[in-house]
């Protein structure tokens, strides 16, 4: 039986991977009267009072609705809500095994970003944050943009921001090893999508100065037109030395390669371009923008890849469950920058100094120890940058 | 300590009454590898292939959610979304352990019918099934008749249909104690909200002929012109014989009163005047339309209430639960007038007839055994009027 088998087994057998759980039984008429009627009228009535109560009485300080419109989910693309369900509850599962944040799927059968964010916001009392998963570019940008101004609960979009922390968590862990710094190294991005704009922007927040962006087209430059505010964005913000060309003029003498695009598109002579002791995360998925002994042959020092079959799996799994975990035990307002580079940081600084080698430059994801420092990292962060309310 | 301070202090200690859990654990990469990527494609992919899959695949099969706009909570009227989530999660609370429903509370922040039920809409896919509660009459029949057009799952109005379903119940045994027949007798409903109506279209989908339903301003007759379509449309059904006047004068002869209204507005003298081995419900809460003991010493034979501390509690726990577990497991399209009635026979005859007397027509909220016996015919009366999918 091979995975895809195994899996569709194993779906049939759970019937779902969550399930709610009450936290008290109903056993008699007085576990009633606490439980309900009559005695729930006191806790409303606090709240209606004072509504921080409703962090005390309920379970919004732990509630996360993971929410998708299905249009952009895993390799599969636009296969719409219902069918990415599955998704979704296995996020919700890893979110309670990794972080105890209780998390429940919401698939939305709107692609339209005004209904999306009308609809978050309509079902927002009920949560303590918000995970945004697998929604397309550009929409994703405009949805949690629009999301963080009217919302004051954290509103967090996965396929952006968990991956981008992973990335700088590894990349802090490689450049220790070849002694480079971060404000010095040049790093091309391949892919402008969610994750590509995301990991872009953290690591011109952790202090990277020079970063091209490419995509389909080749470099971007402040020259070439787009009807993408956001591509316009990304331009104004990187490629300081107005580079212009494909992605194999922009690779020569980078320090850093990261893809977040399409298989099989970076070739060994791509690589021998590149500076010595250089970088490489290939995060296409299932196959690689160069596999890691095709990098490593020509020249590549450190190699990380989306698989966990080789070395250094870029997974966020690392990072969402603690950055959540961190963000609702201080109740934080939003999830910014600062939390997130702390948490890119508590990732890196799990690998003991020890272990750090070319091939152990990110921890295990099964290591729960840290989760614990990604959540305590982040809300500290919280609180010196002043989002936090308890 | 009385009640209210012992629930605040419950609700302190359990921070929420539901939480999320796993059905699966996520121990090493092949548990990952199953419960997520790679593995999670396929029933993805086998979803988007066909639909029906999600219910088998995901846990939507056995997905309530608990929504409300906090606009009539208890006996605490708008005390909006956030206040009413202790009842909400209360009720999931009670959708799991009474029928093994996965139940999640949905507070909405929006009063505007449009947006409820478009936010419903774009929420549903996550769902098997929709329990409306506490929104305030008129608006929560327009919600419910257009999220029902709409919608291919039920969609039930708890504070209606449930508590409709538990009179109907009351009522069977009642009628059996007395030896009339719901076709005979003439019924009077005082308070014409949510559970009022709901109360009069299920006795008459029963067999009852002669309802007479009333407001605060008192019998509503085929002439008062109203402002309220749902008002027209009762004046049309009820009161045939065009009865007039107050309250007073339409409980002269009645075989049954039935008072979702307010406290202490049926007297001694009015009761009197009923039919003999009279029968009533005063409903209104915690303070019912007359105490058990006026009503008996005016010749009342069979009374209920909606409290716990008199015979015959009217409780909707008794019918939710199963009612959707029901409809949950034939995957029913909706809750419909048959299986409200079966639901209601149900719960009657789990009363043993040699139990049956004027101080036991109900049985108790905590016998599990009357779920079981309403889910089954639920599930009956779904296959026989041609709701059920599977």
């Amino acid at each position: 039986m091979n995975i895809y088998e195994e899996s569709l087994k194993f779906h049939e057998e759970k019937r779902g991977k969550i399930e709610i759980k009450s936290t008290c039984k109903v056993e008699n008429a007085n576990d009633l009267s606490l439980a309900y009627t009559p005695g729930v009228a006191e806790p409303c009535r606090e709240i209606h009072k004072d509504p921080n109560k409703a962090y005390i009485y309920t379970r919004k300080w732990n509630s996360v609705a993971v929410i998708s419109d299905g249009t952009a989910v895993l390799g599969l693309g636009d296969i719409g809500p219902l069918a990415s369900l599955p998704v979704m509850e296995g996020k919700s599962v890893l979110f309670k095994e990794f972080g105890n944040v209780d998390a429940f799927p919401i698939v939305l059968d709107t692609k339209n970003i005004d209904e999306i964010v009308k609809t978050i916001c309509n079902i927002s009392p009920t949560l303590g944050g918000i995970n945004l998963e697998d929604i397309a570019a550009p929409r994703c940008f405009e949805i949690e943009k629009r999301l963080k101004e009217k919302l004051d609960i954290p509103v967090f979009h996965d396929d952006q921001h968990g991956t981008a922390i992973v990335v700088l968590a590894g990349l802090i862990n490689a450049l220790k090893i070849v002694n480079k710094n971060l404000k010095d190294i040049k790093v091309v991005i391949n892919g402008s999508g969610a994750a590509g704009t995301a990991i872009c922007k953290l690591l011109l927040s952790s202090g990277v100065k020079n970063i091209i962006m490419c995509d389909i087209n080749g470099v971007i430059t402040k020259n070439k037109s787009s009807n993408n505010p956001y591509m316009e964005e990304l331009a104004q913000l990187t490629n300081p030395n107005n580079e212009d060309g494909l992605l194999k003029n922009a690779i020569k003498n980078a320090d850093v390669f990261i893809g977040v695009s399409a298989p099989n598109i970076v070739s060994k002579e791509m690589v021998k371009t590149m500076n010595k002791d250089g970088i490489i995360f290939a995060m296409a998925n299932p196959t690689p923008e160069i596999f890691p002994n095709d990098a490593k042959e020509a020249g590549i020092k450190i190699m990380g890849t989306g698989r966990s079959d080789y070395p250094n799996q870029i997974n966020n799994v690392l990072a969402f469950p603690g950055v959540f975990r961190g963000a609702l035990d201080v109740r934080a307002s939003e999830i910014n920058e600062d939390m997130k580079v702390a948490a890119a940081y508590a990732i890196a600084n799990s690998v003991d100094k020890k272990d750090l080698n070319p091939d152990c430059i990110i921890p295990k994801a099964f290591d729960l120890n840290v989760q614990t420092l990604v959540a305590e990292a982040v809300k500290k962060a919280a609180v010196e940058s002043g989002v936090a309310r308890i």
